[in-house]
């Protein structure tokens, strides 16, 4: 394997992509930290002895990526920035990802379900008395949302969100946030085809605060098998059968 | 809430994320496939009455994000072509959001175990006989790598991606495998350190023989088991000891 694998076709780097890996590797090695400031488009010009137009273009494909943001103006508070929001990133790449490799909802759906019922069973154990206060009340606004599908929608992202946030895994809370992202418009447009669409919101929250229930009890168990049953059925009644 | 969240700071789009944006709608869209030519510069320019530079810009961060390869060249194959291969770009992204967002080594660990668990399960059921040829020759090539831990890691990826890839879920192939591309050089370090690289390396192979053979024999729940045990195992006597 390795005598056959001895050549490989010469690729020729591009310098805007040895700046941008200059920057991606001081990322990865700590040295540079979320809310941290780059220097200026003058100064790195100056350090890695490369054209304006090739910082530029680095720039511009990190923050694309959501790794920078540019702050405009001509204060001190001007220049790029590494954000600490590269959750938004990932929703965004994760949305692209799925168009491009032609993930199944089905699919999703099925990862959505083995984190959250790994969470929902965490959080059984984890919880604060603040979280429960925290999930109850978006339950509370939930149904307070009338005709609104679009904010009942984001409530319902964040009660999930929220439940693996509790959970203590980070990154499952940040899978999450970026998988029910990447499905965000999906929904919407399944509530919005509904023609009972308040009494699926009243139901849907009501499912919700039995999760809440099993959790606030201790009974992992069941808070998993809940959260599961909630998600599976709402896709199979509301989303594949439409 | 509502009346609270009316005003908005408004937010200076620039002309090169306006391309961006449309490019990505019409992949979100599915009018723009993988394989498939984007316009050239020159008429994307026509097309969308913005400068040279706007494009070329918006093309840069395509590219950085590994949603676009650009074709060098002047022939007919030049040009700025849609990925199918967005996986590595998730990737990237993700090894870097775990840097900013600081997830530990431990939650994803935990991530890993929680899909591969049910990936070797499903597994069990969908496997074919091609399936098993290929994982069995993974393991014999890993007895043969010699001192190269390099290609051991690579090959200990395929496997564990592999198991994910026969259960039959796409995304979580897909997320597998840019989870454990995430932590490539981790795992590389791990092995570097170990005096008794060789043994260890038999003993991962070993263990993976027992997934096979409990993937082989149709039983979901002990290659679920073992492949949850072989990950934490690793995880707590080589890395966290270490």
């Amino acid at each position: 394997m390795t005598s056959e694998a001895a050549w490989e076709p010469v690729r020729r780097v591009r310098t805007h992509e040895q700046v941008l890996e200059q920057i991606e590797r001081k990322i990865l090695d700590g040295s540079l930290r979320p809310g941290q400031k780059l220097p200026s488009e003058r100064e790195l010009v100056a350090a890695l002895g490369v054209s304006r137009t090739s910082v530029r273009e680095a720039l511009r494909a990190l923050e694309a990526m959501g790794i920078v943001e540019a702050r405009t103006g001509s204060g001190p508070d001007a220049g790029s920035v590494i954000t600490s929001q590269s959750t938004t990133a990932l929703t965004n790449l994760l949305r692209l990802h799925i168009a491009l490799a032609q993930i199944s909802l089905a699919d999703l759906v099925e990862i959505r379900v083995q984190l959250e019922r790994n969470a929902a069973r965490a959080a059984a154990s984890t919880h604060t008395p603040e979280d429960l206060k925290r999930l109850a009340a978006l339950i509370d606004a939930m149904r307070a949302t009338g005709e609104e599908y679009r904010e009942f929608n984001a409530l319902d992202a964040e009660f999930h969100v929220g439940i693996t946030r509790i959970s203590g895994n980070a990154l499952a809370a940040d899978l999450m946030q970026a998988l029910r992202g990447a499905v965000e418009s999906e929904m919407a447009a399944a509530f919005a085809r509904l023609s009972d669409w308040r009494s699926v919101a009243d139901s849907l929250a009501t499912e919700h605060e039995g999760i809440l229930r099993a959790i606030e009890k201790g009974d992992g168990d069941r808070a998993a098998d809940l959260v599961a049953d909630h998600i599976t059925r709402f896709y199979q009644d509301r989303i594949l059968a439409t």
